[in-house]
């Protein structure tokens, strides 16, 4: 990938100097920042803009790294094939009119396709805006040359876009608003060979990176690119286009892209650490948070102190910070002390420090420097969300000095700013050169040190569960010597195999007779359920093949006659134990065409498809990871023990998923596992039913 | 109120030379903009800024209706009599130092409501930064005269803002980045007379204003607030600071005003058609959509179309759409083959419509105008999204013809914009000079679509509701030969009081040996459950005294015996029929300190405490709000059946809900009714337990 961010000389194929043509703002971008050689290409030239120009790449007879290609699709094979035997590295396509346009256009990517894993070259593209690079300058990109002139101000948030449009305008957007610097946005375009895997993987190790956006429709390999996610030391934050069904619609015929399951995307996007974002902008927005406030204090979780002057703000952030989870820091007396040294009298300092009053006493640089002053000498502050306000001489502070201070006292400073357009932004810029992120919604600004907070407990939670170790060991054979040929495997047959993988299920039997089914109910104590299976059916209660609450040996002997009926010659009747009330869950194996094996855990029962609370993370799973997974829930508190039943032992529940997973993925012909309900009975999880569906069908 | 926004004549108390202060800027203010006389007092000048000064309001001898005053705390009282005695009709006093801070200031607030309440005077303030008329520039504010500079535009939104510093900042902050015009800004501060209310019901008749926005800490009269909400035709939107505990607490010392409760504020707010955001900008967001689109054509429902340059944005957009509920709308063929006449050949259209690939054909003007007249004749389009870029050429479009092409068609527009910064600023003022409405991140633009839309079908349902009548007539001497000495009615006599009210409750008994209790099972019939009901307790389940699932004669009696010993000599046992499993819902009557008598409807059962799903309203209720209130729940598709129970009957449903209402607010000695569960029987609601509690004991 070095070609691509390193590169010593470009070749611009389709260069040429009409400047309404990308070709002119490829070669433009290229002379006004890059420091290599350039060469454009283009048969109709003798030069470019005073660049000499030539009729091919293989007239250039000098080492060339990186080819910029913005010709018509129909020439773009051909051409690259010719980079590639001139031992060019790495391609940028940026013309469109292959995937994302007609047959013809599907043909010409599938033959980049081919060329890339034939020969000895990288291609980026087709249909993108290449990359903007604004810390070295290399800007490869036919984005409009406009970006000079507005200042291409370098930062350390890099950027992975699927949509060229969206990563020129955002671009322009962000650094003309002064919003942030940036280090490179790369727009990936269709993907035909590089990847958002392949950049990610590079910004990951890239020393001018510090937090990573993506803006993605589809995942090329889901399992890789969580594995990064996992794996990487810098924050990345996500918004997923194309969530809805709608979506997904315009996903397929925008980017010929598969777009992923919308739950299955977001739970495992937070499996891997990924802060996943609605908008654009709040995702460059907790960028720039999380590039500064990377990593914390190992004791942080997140203790805020609120600096203002509106008391009606300081409300107002209190509410946000207490719904987002965060805490309000309780001040030392110390501090109040300190804070009453430029209060009124009749004031009370408490958090949030609503500084006004003490402000029209002393004016703000003094009364900002002494509540500074005295938050960051207090232990029970981690972070301080200031407020501040410019364009109105009153509110004039000395941000250079507070952030030194409040860098040098190890806590996290935020800043919310009001104020008018030129000023507000010469502040926000100025102040976030000092390391302090500005934000100019209040709400947003609590949203971004949640962020950072967020992945700081992440980093703890999943270090701490790491620690546990199960290996879920599967035994081998396990499908053998069955010989149905349907596609899922009945209730009985399927706990049979959960139970030869450690995992608990409830006791039961099979019954022949009427008088079986009496004796088993009386071994196995009352009160029973007796169930009728149907071979390849799933679909038990809806046929009234369930009959709960049978409390005597005459009762069972009457069901199992009326159960033979329903099931016919092929079926099974079972006798269950049937077990005490308790808290209902569902788990389940699956694949998933993004993501492969997948392990769901959720709230089961009569309410699940209600509140809809199940998670998911990529099998085979850690321990680690199983007990995360669990922790993840949005009815956490249920399992900790509800109406004086006994908590959840997570430890086992976990081991079941690490086992579940495993199973999974040893037993490739294994589709769907479906466990539904487990209940928990003294704390443990017991599985009550379960199904195994098939890829194709088992036969031995 | 006609003295604070039409004056003709204004004495400025406090008024001084001293640029710093705030009696400087008052006076600058006024006479930059004010049309009518203007007098300063002050005893200490002649003149000021070349206007004749005053020693004292007596010294005018001119009628002068409305006074500011700036001047210390201790000064006021006397002052605001002065005012009074010399006919001044109102005063707007901007000073601190009263309520929000110490005891004295809370003496000083304490006179202040005394003259209100018995001097023919109108008090608004103290503590506040007064009122901004940017259409017709009346500036009675000792806000920085820097907005003159920035420029006033004038708009049609008006607020309402319980924080000086808040109003005076984000005046600032909006005006100078053209966000939007605004019409008035009304900041109240501690409210010793004048309060929302009164600010609320004067913009609800004023022409200068189409929508109102609130930031409000607390509700002075929480039921006149949402009769003003109610009976209002102008959207309001609010925001409500001091929602969390630690929020309120910091309401408390900063306003000296109470926050209401949490989820009762949200509720009744959402009851009376009032959006409510969390942020301020969002509010101002919604504020502008809703004052531009405040009456829809009836049949709307929210189908939008949305063009755009980038496909990606394209596809977000369609995720937001779906996620909010609103539709994408489904394109005719005919408008299929008019966006055809600009698509490339290999290009289908559909909803999102992506322009790109036309604009690179035909340029972005006739592109998009072509676009626009294709979704303004399609039947299924009611609003339109246009993803707008600027700064940047290849994006110009003719943002006025393409207004009044959607205008004409009775379509409603939004647009989202990217851009660099001065450009974005002046296409965003123009094209809301048009009418539409232009946002900075596009969750943002769909939020505030969702905005409009919602509105109308509050409008909508509540119309639909409002058809439905009940009296809900309630006896009189209810509560008559009750000897209790306690404050609270067993279940059994709940009950028969709710009875009494035609509220449908579960068969039961009182039996007083075992005997009884198998007789009355017989009649009542099995199974049933047996509950022992002591004195002054509603605390059953907790002390073993319920027992459930009881299937014979025998089995009561034995129960009977058990239970006898539980209660003791003053108890009561009763003998009930146990329900068949059925859909649990929550109802109750309460007093908030708020808005008073309050409703409260939800989901019951063992998940209620975890997914909280309860609304409320404020008594007496109508059929119509009924009604209302139980659409509200987010279960409620839970209440259309479940699987394979009957659906709610909703009009019963209702008319328990009004009675309940009309119970608690006929019988002031009422505190609170808690009804719970009321199970869902064959789609009627039936109550299963219930206890009345009183503000003190009833006795007759």
């Amino acid at each position: 990938m070095e070609c691509f961010f390193k590169p010593k000389a470009v070749a611009v194929i389709g260069a040429t100097p009409n400047k309404a043509k990308g070709g002119y703002s490829i070669l433009k971008n290229l002379s006004l920042g890059f420091k290599g050689g350039i060469y454009p290409v283009n048969p109709r030239y003798d030069e470019i803009e005073n660049i000499k120009c030539y009729s091919s790449v293989a007239d250039i007879k000098k080492p060339v790294d990186l080819a910029i290609i913005f010709i018509p699709a129909r020439f773009v094979p051909a051409v690259v094939e010719a980079c590639a035997d001139n031992n060019i590295s790495g391609v940028i396509i940026e013309s469109g009119g292959f995937a994302e346009s007609g047959a013809e256009g599907k043909a010409f990517q599938k033959e980049l396709v081919r060329i890339a894993s034939t020969k000895k070259i990288r291609i980026w593209g087709p249909n993108c805006i290449g990359l903007v690079d604004a810390v070295n300058k290399n800007v490869f990109s036919f984005a409009s040359p406009v970006m000079w002139k507005v200042g291409l101000a370098p930062g350390n948030v890099s950027l992975i876009v699927q949509s060229g449009m969206l990563a020129g305008g955002f671009l322009l957007d962000t650094i003309s608003h002064g919003t942030m610097g940036i280090s490179k946005v790369c727009s990936i375009g269709n993907k035909s060979d590089v990847d958002e895997c392949d950049l990610l993987e590079y910004m990951l190790d890239d020393k001018d990176t510090k937090a990573i956006g993506l803006y993605l429709e589809s995942i090329s390999d889901g399992a890789r690119f969580l594995n990064l996610c996992r794996r990487s030391k810098k924050p990345i934050v996500v918004v997923k286009g194309g969530k809805s069904k709608q979506g997904a619609q315009a996903a397929m015929s925008h980017t010929a892209s598969l777009a992923g399951n919308r739950a299955v995307i977001k739970s495992t996007l937070a499996s891997a650490g990924v802060i996943e974002t609605k908008d654009f902008k709040q995702m460059m927005d907790y960028c720039r948070a999380l590039a500064i406030y990377s990593k914390l204090p190992e004791s942080f979780t997140g203790k805020i102190a609120v600096l203002t002057y509106s008391g009606g703000a300081g409300i107002v952030s209190t509410d946000y910070i207490e719904e987002m989870g965060l805490t309000l820091a309780e001040f030392q007396n110390e501090t109040i002390s300190r804070l009453k040294t430029v209060f009124p009298d009749w004031m009370p300092a408490s958090n949030p420090v609503d500084l006004w009053p003490a402000v029209e006493q002393n004016g703000p640089a003094k009364t900002f420097e002494v509540a500074i002053d005295a938050v960051c000498q207090d232990p029970g502050v981690e972070a301080i969300l200031l407020h501040a306000s410019t364009g109105n001489a009153v509110m004039d502070l000395d941000m250079k000095k507070m952030s030194e201070k409040v860098k040098k006292s190890g806590r996290l400073m935020f800043c919310w700013l009001l104020g008018t357009i030129d000023a507000a932004k010469r502040f926000h810029i100025d102040t976030q050169k000092h390391g302090v992120p500005v934000y100019r919604e209040l709400y947003r600004s609590v949203e971004c040190i949640n962020g950072v907070f967020s992945r700081h407990k992440y980093i703890k939670d999943i270090k701490e569960y790491e620690k546990h170790t199960y290996p879920g060991k599967i035994p081998e054979n396990l499908l053998a010597g069955k010989t149905y040929e349907s596609l899922i495997f009945d209730e009985f047959d399927s706990k049979a195999v959960l139970k030869k993988c450690n995992i608990k299920t409830v006791e039961e039997e099979i019954v022949l007779s009427g008088q079986g089914a009496e004796e088993s109910a009386n071994k196995i104590g009352f009160p029973v359920v007796l169930k009728g299976l149907i071979k390849g059916s799933a679909h038990k209660t809806e046929k009234g093949l369930v009959r709960l609450n049978i409390g005597t040996g005459e009762n069972a002997k009457l069901n199992f006659a009326e159960l033979q009926k329903g099931v016919g010659a092929n079926g099974k009747i079972i006798v269950q134990k049937q077990l005490k009330d308790g808290l209902e869950l569902i788990i389940g194996f699956f694949r998933d065409p993004q993501f492969g094996p997948c392990v769901m855990f959720g709230l089961g029962g009569v309410f699940a498809e209600i509140i809809e609370d199940v998670e998911f993370a990529t099998a085979p799973l850690s321990m680690g990871s199983a007990l995360h997974l669990i922790s993840r829930i949005k009815s956490e508190k249920l399992l900790n023990g509800f109406r004086g039943a006994k908590k959840l032992d997570r430890n086992e529940m976990a081991k079941i998923l690490v086992s579940l997973g495993n199973l999974g993925c040893c037993y490739s012909t294994i589709k769907e596992i479906d466990i539904n309900p487990l209940i928990v009975t003294d704390g443990i999880p017991i599985v009550v039913d379960a199904n195994i569906i098939f890829q194709q069908t088992v036969e031995k």
